[in-house]
């Protein structure tokens, strides 16, 4: 009958009825644009198989641990959801989730749920309680079993355009490769260099990793030679592959470059486990600077996200493996870290270095600044904890006034829940379209001026910032 | 005639008509709820004696630093108020008050005050200036004398359900228990065991302070496991005495416990005054980690407000003691400092450990991340300075995309001024209709969820984190 | 015909109608009252001189780094634009500036260029694009030839009642003279003693500015002591040539101060060149205090402005010198830093310390708390990166529910750019306009109280906080 809420062709755009008229109109310029989706993580195999995803705790639940992670927070054990190296009853967990569905209103993850409830699976979230668990359940069961549920046919009803997956420096890209050389297969699945296993010495892997990496790339090299030989013989066989950028996870912004005898000294201190935990920052930090010059001349786009302490609750980690919902941010700053990088590398507008933050405080502080004077730099959309609603308005807010609309990245989905894809991109398109709205009815843009925008964030920015 | 715009019902409700609508509706299902105020520094011997309050400067100036504060920046020497060790001219101080009334526009003690003249008293806050401090103090001073404005009559008419306190370790809560067995009053008195001046070897009274803890409540034990004996003893005589918290203001949030023997080494140094500056703050830290130890056992609820330069102004610290006016906040940080009591305990439901901050900036980096994943964590409400109608907005804009509503602490008073406490509580419910009103209008929630939500965040949760 | 955009009377205000209406009437109440500019960094010989501004570029482009800046950002060479030490081709940097017109869209600088383009120079800016530039280049330079547009003609136009300039400790003030003795010239144009390039020990020309400096003002005193003196007297200089105010533009807030043997000594050292890093920062920090202690006797107002990496480029600053778009600001704190100085001075009324910050985060935090206590305390006005109107907002949302509205300092241009001042100034109002609406729409202010307040914070605050 009447349009369900969650179908609101107004929602989340402003409530001033005037201004929501301006926001209707910025939103329909790009509301169907096809998706460019240059940061994930997904698995490609996904597409290559092409299997039906097995049932709804499996697709929605268990792997996404933003979701697990309220229902932890509720003093769910994470077992019976089968997170991390668990496995449970997909129908009982299923249970749990509908009974604590009211525990997701008001956080992103709970919006991007409602609206892949709706738009992708046909269910209206308003439905689910505990007591429509098992309904719901074989709903969903029967849906995801039908052949255009299968993620190549989602892919085309997504309008995914370009994805990019995060991928180990030593993968073979072999899945890569045969999509793109599937003449069936339009949307583009570009690998992403992503080195962090390699660089963060007080890992328990980092020596096999790196005896792995040198032995395998290092051209007969060894040691720290062999070792930066290694990184930039994989950033190419990735770039050969389609890769567009390199993703860097690190510890914080440091960018100090040591001289090669210390970095080398270093290196072989941490290969043998005796590195302290200021050398192996100082590595860390010599890396990304390192990193850095390899995108001088491979052109890699350079991804850099610092500031979360991974593994926070040790009793989880043990339990579960990482990735398990309690990495913590923490404080971070980068005028001073990256002023080695930015100071050598900074001000050629052919390398792009993308800053992403979950410290929203230093977005008027320091990466509106930077970003507004290096052509090198641009400012990473929100992310992860701040990639939601409320946030990405005030990101918008803390950065324009510095930096205009020219030096964001466009929106970044960063996500492992391949059905909220949608969802993600469509709710940070009525983001934009409300935060532009505002400023239009404010004459501090023209209507025409907005839209131009809102066209050129959505589409045009990701392109150009990732080299598409 | 017309309603003043102090009483005007739309106070705080959003502008926008068609959001103010929603506003007014979720408004009115918390509006009269009863108060439940978990936190708060009363005396509970108010209630023993239910005397009349004095003079307006003694119950409405004096001892409220959040009022004096804003009299000192506009150059009031703080003993003309009658602060902290001082006396005055009740009189002459209503005057400068008077005088001084503009200053308080647009601050949160101006709305609570105004707020508390109107309909606490009956007085029109719009009629305060020079010109009638007189009138005003006769006024006031006359209703004050009425016997429906003494504390048992007030707690009656503002609906008060629970209070607590906040007491020292030693106290023999002799009021608490004299209310408990009072059948003819009605709110629950709580104490609160609040042990900051027993845990900071830096302060004059510590060695004092901790002999006496020792010999009273050591059960014959010496030294550092006397210390930890006599807390625990204290701990569980207050929840015998009704207590279901304890509250700790320590410097940061510094949780790394330490060794017995280390513990005790430092505890021996502290006493003879020669604990060096890290020394006292790893003390503490320790402490930190030792107080949540014991919440395991006893199951007192641990608050915790780090974060605060107490006593800045040094010449004022010696003309008038401690809170006047003059403690500041510094940047804090939890994700580092909790790991150790966090990765420990937090992962048990039964422990609840409420963080509260002055910092808004850990809101979304940290206290929501963190909260938003161990089941032991909640985010207190703004607290001191950022209790204030704008911040408490921005507080729910900022954690509720990562915690939704189910994660914070529920409104903490944490007032000196028994009769703000109706203003205080009436302002954080309509900040909370306003922002759920925005979300009910922009389609996030429905406007019943949204209802539900209100009467949780108002009534159920503080009920919930404070064990009530 | 129709009003264009730029000059759209509601510009800035809120876009629901009822608060805009409220926005209307307390801007009028402002509008064009006269300009008080109690910190800048205008040339006072560009009056006495009153020159016709040579071409659009000299007048709109190279001198104004936040304009050049997002020029840079986009890959342009700052040498194109003329910046620092480098000389352009006027027009093809105008063409160029008028082909990148778009990415100003958003912008603090494009908002007031904006309105400067239209309400000073009769453009309309929605015209200028690639294809127009040399038009535009060729009105504008035919409009600044004119009389009406030297710069005196442009102070009265403008409505500009005080200016204050930034000065080297040994300028001779003899243009702020000649203007002060100048009949025909009406606006007071003030010195402002700035004393950085003294203190910085760090900074390659210290050795000879102190030199200079004691040989000229030191009474015949050397080394440490003699510095001291001169300081004091070029102080007194100052303020006998009307400076009411000294401005610092420190790397932090730390205000320790040092004993007269140990700064002495660190100072000989920095002569020397052989001041560490440490050594260094301590000194600034005494010099801080120091100032503030001179302060108590000569009455200039303190302003304070640390946080700031100047010269992030080290290409850039090669090239170009300083000054050139690529100062970051980085994270701050004032708690601790100021507490020597605060705890000393801090309670002298007659004694002004105005606090900026370009992190927004010690609004609320740190320096509402601050100038909420300390009667000598202010919140400097939004600056640099932050004097944008979202910013703004921020502001006084961040800073009023502990300060109200009479501890803040009154709006600070800080240009270079003379023909944006009356934009910015106007850009201010419009800004407390449309924060005051809310406050007035949601019943926390009567309008009328809000007149008042408005009429305060842009004609008295700065008045009564620089003793104009």
């Amino acid at each position: 009958m009447s349009t369900p809420r969650v179908a609101h062709p107004d929602r989340l755009l402003p409530a001033d009825p005037g201004v929501r008229e301006i926001a209707r109109r910025l939103l329909a310029e790009v509301e169907n644009l096809p998706i460019i989706s240059p940061h994930g993580h997904l698995d490609p195999a996904m597409f290559c198989h092409n299997e039906a995803f097995p049932d709804p705790t499996a697709l929605l639940i268990s792997p996404d641990h933003y979701v697990t992670r309220v229902l932890r927070s509720a003093g769910i054990d994470l077992g019976e959801l089968g997170v991390g190296r668990t496995s449970c009853d997909p129908r009982a967990a299923w249970r749990i989730f509908c009974q604590h569905w009211p525990l997701f209103s008001g956080t992103a993850s709970g919006y991007w749920l409602e609206q892949e409830f709706y738009h992708v699976f046909g269910i209206d979230p308003d439905r689910i309680s505990e007591d429509t668990a098992d309904d719901i359940y074989d709903e969903l069961s029967h849906v995801i079993a039908q052949d255009d549920f299968r993620p190549r046919a989602l892919a085309t009803r997504f309008g995914l355009e370009v994805l990019a997956t995060t991928d180990d420096p030593l993968d073979d890209l072999s899945y890569h490769r045969a999509l793109a050389e599937d003449s069936q297969f339009h949307p583009r699945v570009l690998p992403t260099f992503r080195p962090d296993a390699y660089t963060k010495m007080y890992l328990p892997d980092f020596r096999d990793n790196v005896t792995r990496l040198i032995d395998s790339a290092g051209e007969g090299k060894t040691g720290y030679q062999g070792y930066l030989e290694a990184l930039k013989n994989r950033r190419w066989f990735f770039k050969e592959n389609g890769a567009v950028s390199a993703d860097h996870g690190t510890h914080d912004a440091n960018s100090t470059p040591l001289d090669d005898a210390t970095a080398a000294r270093i290196f072989e201190k941490g290969l043998k486990g005796e590195a302290t935990r200021d050398e192996a920052a100082a590595f860390e930090a010599n890396m990304t600077y390192r990193f850095a010059e390899m995108s001088q001349d491979d052109g890699l786009v350079m991804t850099l996200h610092p500031g979360v302490y991974r593994n926070h609750s040790t009793t989880a980690f043990h339990r579960f493996g990482p990735d398990t919902g309690h990495d913590i941010p923490f404080r971070m700053e980068y005028t001073n870290g990256l002023q080695p990088l930015l100071s050598q590398f900074g001000e050629n507008p052919a390398f792009h270095l993308v800053l992403f933050t979950i410290d929203e405080t230093v977005y008027s502080r320091e990466l509106a600044p930077l970003a507004g004077y290096y052509p090198a730099c641009y400012v990473g959309a929100p992310w992860w904890f701040i990639d939601e609603i409320d946030a990405m308005n005030r990101f918008r807010s803390a950065i324009t006034g510095t930096t205009g609309f020219s030096r964001s990245s466009g929106f970044i989905d960063d996500t492992r829940a391949y059905c909220s894809i949608p969802a993600r991109h469509n709710t940070s398109r009525r983001v934009e379209a409300n935060y532009l709205s505002r400023l239009v009815a404010e004459h501090r843009l023209s209507e025409e001026r907005a839209a131009d925008i809102i066209v050129d964030l959505v589409d045009a920015s990701p392109r150009r910032v990732f080299k598409l």
